[in-house]
């Protein structure tokens, strides 16, 4: 089933409890801080059902359509296919929405190429988890998830044997129905717009914390959850065009708060497992499955930014300069360097787990750390050829409701190749990569959404054929001649 | 003199024109986009005038007394003093305000160390900048500059010989009693709050435009004259609390625009010369003393930088392990790096010109240079430490103000070591150093408000020794042996 | 035909003339300076016409059996073959080769994909390249190139008029049996264990030195023809191990000198054409199948600097501390990430020209340009986990040929988890990539062997898909919602 | 006293023991591997004891003169002459000598300046010091150290109780005359130069080791005592043009090696204790007299890389392009960058101990993080600007000694602007700074001189004032006003 925007805006009105510091929200479909958010969202929805898309955005399996990337591949070019999916959802988004509905939607379905990992932990549980990713997929559902522990120590185990109250999401309670859970989760990026919510981790777990290792998706609803939003970054825009990005583009992030929440069983897919909570994801092609949207993502967000660097340098009346050509060659050799890795782990796909299809995942761990290390300074590049102009522009495009101030606006700020309002546009939208808190926000996403450097470095060192690569070494050091020596020589 | 806060801020409600887009805005020291900076720069004048920091911020000369940046030094202990008075001043806004009133002071009182620079140029300009010189520092008047023409091609370039209306600012007009100008002039930070704006040019002006050369002083309510800032930052936060840094410390930009804006003679120093229009600041210590200020400045954010990266290591816990002590460790260094920069600077003071003092011009350049180059590493580093915990925060303190929230806050938000206030504090406040909207303009001013890296590498260029370099590589090259070859030795 | 090692030494004994200073070496394949690079290119035709690699290494075309890398590839299955080979022989020089000779074989097999760009520049010449393209691999031969100008002004230029000596090869004659040529040509290497040499350009020529723009193919011991060779760095080894890379893996490099040589018709390709001298690399795939080698090269280097990195952490005793296993994790992803661009190459081939197969070319330049960007930072990682123990180790492993000093070296030497031998061979291995002047000349190699970086980032610059990337920014610009005011509100 | 540059010669000839591998060196000043860099020392000792140079490099007290490097400053203008003496020093090897004779003797005259610290532990262990230091600068002597122990694990430690060779030089016997050491010693740069080698700990030692903290100072050719050198450069270069470097300032790096050596008790300073054997430099100003020398040093060399830098463009003909300017304008400001550093440490002096003047010890350990951070991105940036043309130059300058090749030489390798053989010698000096074994020794050197970036960071860890870094911190968050809601404000 193939939602319509219409459709996915209303599901979003089901009584979520919604929070910006200490407003409660009633409807985010129509409140100006997820306003633009949740209208992106919905013309996703109608982009993904539109008739013409539909060889590039779904698949059919037993005679059911659903969203392309709910599709567990089976070759290369399902792969392709599904790759390619990603690639045209990312550019709705322009690469700005990181936890778009393809993301967890990709974990999920890397699960289920490999039930027997959850069902070999516990009866049932495999089960479970193919039951949920097919109502996900035939109900057209955006996935959020929650998989981190609140940042800083634990109460109880500095404070042992006593009661306390311990922010740390997990089971408090269980029954013949399902568990009960309380506690707070990080960081549901997109929950605000989604529709659901995997709780789960993806760092380690103690096995002492075991009931902390849960994992299991509720809808958003779910009475005794709420959402702890950060502030949202186009709630004070005046106009879209003063903050395009932040406007439309803001995706949200909130911490998730459980107070007693029930989980029926048939939601539970892991449980009392602290080693496992994190494995489950790597021991299938989850983790590999959604990252690799992420690296697509990140790709389709390179195409932004070296157009508009190229823009803003046309802008700026520095195009031509050579410095400045061998700048701009460098960031399209940027973008299709990470395309190159994108295309390159189809290429080297591995047969894993049997007959099913997964990207290279030393490739895709690789992109990971080449995002993470490069959007630094890819931004301070744009940032460079940018300079100072974004602070020159009037603060808001209202300048245009005044007659008298309109009139110098367009004769003053305009260039000979530029009309002031274009510029104005050109130069908001740059400001909003670089400049605004939306973009500062995306300057810790991309550093973090797949965790620090030594998380994401230490994917690599697992999965490096170290074997391989010391037998390198040491052939080379095996086949070095003997030393000689003239004494030597001189017996034989 | 030196003025109260109060008095400073009486001073600001002149009747001055400034719009934020379309909005005037009638007194800026009530305005919630600008009442937090006023009430900063009031605070910073009642700080300069205690009587307990005469001897620290203030100088006396033939019987009046001033503040300390108008000092034109003699020695080296009065370039010592005056840098710990440019040290405590930035210390009172924590770096966070670059264009306080000792850097505009700073370039005027180099110029007044050789007048005769001015007066070369044209009999009386010299005089009239010894007296504008006194009656500032007499008056305590904060001064900013507007000092670049806008971006972007001139139309009057491209349409020769039509009448067309030419945004970059010029005298349109002159008579007995001054010039008139009219059009735009780039970017008058701090101008909201101060008392006059210095127009002139640091970038080179062709001559067939020296009527753009003018370089004066007027008040900021002259007739004529408008700001139009960018967009303020503390403008929409709801508590201080929640962006500590927009609240109090936006300097604001603003662009200048004259409309036949008169400017009697006595207030005009430099006229239709565009080549010197930028060279008087060079030939003078003028550039010198201003940039000084800017690395004082900076070494002072350097010292919140590293304080804060190391308070928000304990906050994270991760204080303790040996790779972070290595980056705090580096990060001191790196504060270190730019105050031994800066007290080389005195130590290497040059007598130039006769007389006076200043501080030695190459290690100031260089110093320049270094602050462009690592400002954004620096923040990276900071954001890497940071992790993603700023957007787990709350988005607003005001969920202090629900009792049923506040409980829940107080409760999940706290760390063992750390209640759940102060730790949202930290993070809010290092978050309005790397991500908000404050921190992006931030990003943007370090890499540019000396100029892009080829205006600050080109200014170490033109001051470096190259005969001295060349003559080491020179030597070098005349002692090696003339090479003997065996025919020769033969010979001999 | 494949040739066998002993075949290939013995070509090389062919009468060229080969200098090192201003001693002529009479036979390469014995000379203390090259005889070891002259062993390892024989066995590499050994390994390459083992049966055993018949299908990794060699093709068969009309029942003729060549090496795989004169494939001229029809399917992306050709290319990933293709690819293979290049690595098995990249490998079996640790990466070391950058001019193995797949490389120019690659640039001609490239030109042989279409040789209408050349015949229809000058009739028959194209007929030329494929004859030649035939002959080369029928005759297993080793090619290397000669194609860059002397560095430094010209004298044609500065002298106009004047009859001078300049020194950029170019025809100074021609009648019709073919054309003579004198002057050099930097920086054939390889050329002493090659059998012939391209003379062609890759840096524009002017049309006014159009007598430059000579492209041809000559045999190495063609009279007039002399190689002047830079210092060969394993000339002064006493054992392999004590430089076990300089030892075997020097390719040489020399300055191309020709006085008068003669160019038969049937070998020139172009001529009189300085605009089209560079661009038929570019119009054909030839430019792409050299550095689609280079790429596969440099891959292969870094799984040789992945396993010594690890291999040395072991010996330092550092391999398990958490700051040195991402440091590891990074190298691997570095690896991985070379590896998933080359793979991507395949990937997103392209058919061009019509009915063939090439590497995606906007990959195969942001690899070069990764390679170009990472490798001084590569070295200097393993230079940091090396850390001094290099310098620790004897200066030769003829300590071992007396007894005393022997005995003293295997006690103390050792560590408890290493012997003396293999350790001090271990460390010599790593200086010889990052300290001797292999390494040095390496640095220089990795850093220019594709042009500068203006020239590599141009070829980025140049293929980017320029009106696709505005084309997305000018998408999110026009959908910006026109802002609607409050009057205009008012009026609807 | 101060020796002459022959006597100096004289002393080396003292039956010392020195291996090249397994060759032992008779003399070294006249063996070819060692022959250049003695008479570099030897001149030094003339240039010194030049009477036009008495006053800069030499200091009077009781009636004797001494090498300057031996002063015990007492005030800012002692550090600052004490500063011009070190540079007139390090500008007579370019830099290129690390451990030149001022190095070791600022660490001695250190210790000598609070030897309370060594009496406190030992009584008469102060006093030997103060005995030694007085020795030392009386006999002009050039002393070395060695003071890290060899890498790898100790036997003594996975062997416990068994009688192993545990190469780790401690003391094995000790009595009324004195102790007895044997082991080795890493690494004792210049030792092959110096008279004497100062033994002791710049690593921690575990108090189970504390027999290896022994610190103590011997004559290079004491029985038992033998140098095992790392192949030194300038050995194989047939003429100084070659490797002007390598030739002359090959300073040398050999292992101690000590069998049964004997310590009388008067050289002993420190004795059985682990904690003390490396904190006695950093308790006195020893580790900052030493390390502000290789700050001056690195400055020094900073001269020669900007002054080749600048020669390279213009013999390359590109020191006219804008790009390139800003290069060399940024290595202009980088000189001024290490040179304002070094002022700065004397413009912030500490009167520590009382009555003595050190250079400031931030600024000195944020210099050496700074030299270690930039060495290697310096000399790339140098290698960029060189090209390949270093590879295009003959093998040797001896192409002049046959008349045919020369007169090639000459007319083929000069440009318009440089004759051949002056531009070959300037590539060959370049080669000798980025590319040959020389260079690559440096840029080990360079990277750990004082220990590798963990333990030069940890130093600036250890000095920074984290109370004052905090305080800041603090002070801005309690100056954050209190949230005030609108119910509080209801109740106000």
């Amino acid at each position: 089933m193939l939602l319509s925007g219409g459709e996915k805006l209303e599901r979003l009105r089901d009584g979520r409890r919604v929070y910006i510091g200490a407003e409660a929200i009633g409807d985010v479909t129509r409140h100006p801080a997820f306003r633009g958010g949740a209208e992106t969202v919905a013309a996703l929805y109608d982009f993904k059902a539109e008739p013409a898309r539909r060889e590039t955005l779904t698949f059919e399996e037993e005679g059911e359509r659903y969203s392309l990337y709910w599709l567990r591949c089976r070759s290369r070019d399902d792969l392709a296919r599904r790759m390619r999916a990603l690639k045209a959802i990312a550019e709705f988004t322009y690469g700005m929405f990181g936890r778009s509905p393809d993301h967890v939607a990709g974990m999920v379905t890397g699960l289920a190429m490999n039930p027997s990992v959850l069902e070999n932990l516990h009866p049932g549980f495999g089960d479970n988890l193919v039951h949920y990713y097919d109502y996900a997929r035939r109900n057209d559902i955006y996935l959020c998830f929650a998989t981190i522990p609140p940042t800083g120590l634990r109460s109880a185990e500095l404070f042992p044997g006593q009661e306390r109250d311990d922010p740390s999401l997990r089971v408090v309670d269980e029954d013949d129905s399902g568990v009960i859970i309380s506690g707070m989760k990080m960081l549901a990026t997109g929950a605000v717009y989604a529709d659901e919510v995997w709780i789960g981790n993806l760092t380690p777990i103690d096995e002492k914390f075991k009931k902390e290792s849960i994992t299991c998706a509720l809808p958003l609803n779910t009475a005794g959850m709420s959402l702890w939003s950060r502030q949202p970054y186009g709630q004070h825009a005046r106009h879209e065009a003063d903050y395009p990005l932040s406007y439309r583009f803001d995706e949200s992030d909130s911490v998730l708060v459980c107070e007693r929440v029930k989980v029926p069983w048939e939601r539970v897919f892991l449980h009392n497992n602290g080693d496992m909570s994190r494995r489950i994801y790597i021991q299938t092609p989850a983790n590999c499955y959604a990252n690799h949207q992420s690296n697509v993502r990140f790709w389709t967000k390179m195409g932004l930014i070296v157009g508009l660097a190229s823009r803003i340098c046309q802008a700026n009346g520095i195009d031509k300069i050579p410095a400045v050509r061998e700048t701009l060659g460098r960031l399209a050799a940027l973008e299709a360097t990470i395309g190159g890795m994108i295309n390159g782990q189809i290429e080297s796909w591995e047969e894993w787990p049997a007959g099913y299809a997964t990207p290279n995942r030393r490739f895709m761990y690789a992109s990971l750390n080449w995002c993470q290390e490069h959007h630094t300074e890819i931004v301070d590049i744009l940032r460079a050829l940018l300079g100072g102009v974004p602070l020159q522009m009037p603060a808001s495009v209202d300048v245009l409701s005044d007659a008298d101030l309109r009139s110098r606006f367009e004769r003053w700020w305009a260039t000979p190749s530029m009309d002031a309002l274009p510029r104005m546009k050109l130069y908001k939208l740059a400001w909003d990569l670089v400049g605004s808190e939306f973009a500062g926000r995306h300057m810790l996403y991309e550093k973090f959404y797949a965790g620090n450097s030594i998380v994401v470095r230490n994917q690599s060192d697992r999965e490096a054929p170290w074997e391989q690569f010391h037998g390198t070494v040491d052939r080379l050091l095996e086949n070095i001649a003997e030393p000689v020596f003239n004494s030597d020589k001189a017996q034989t």
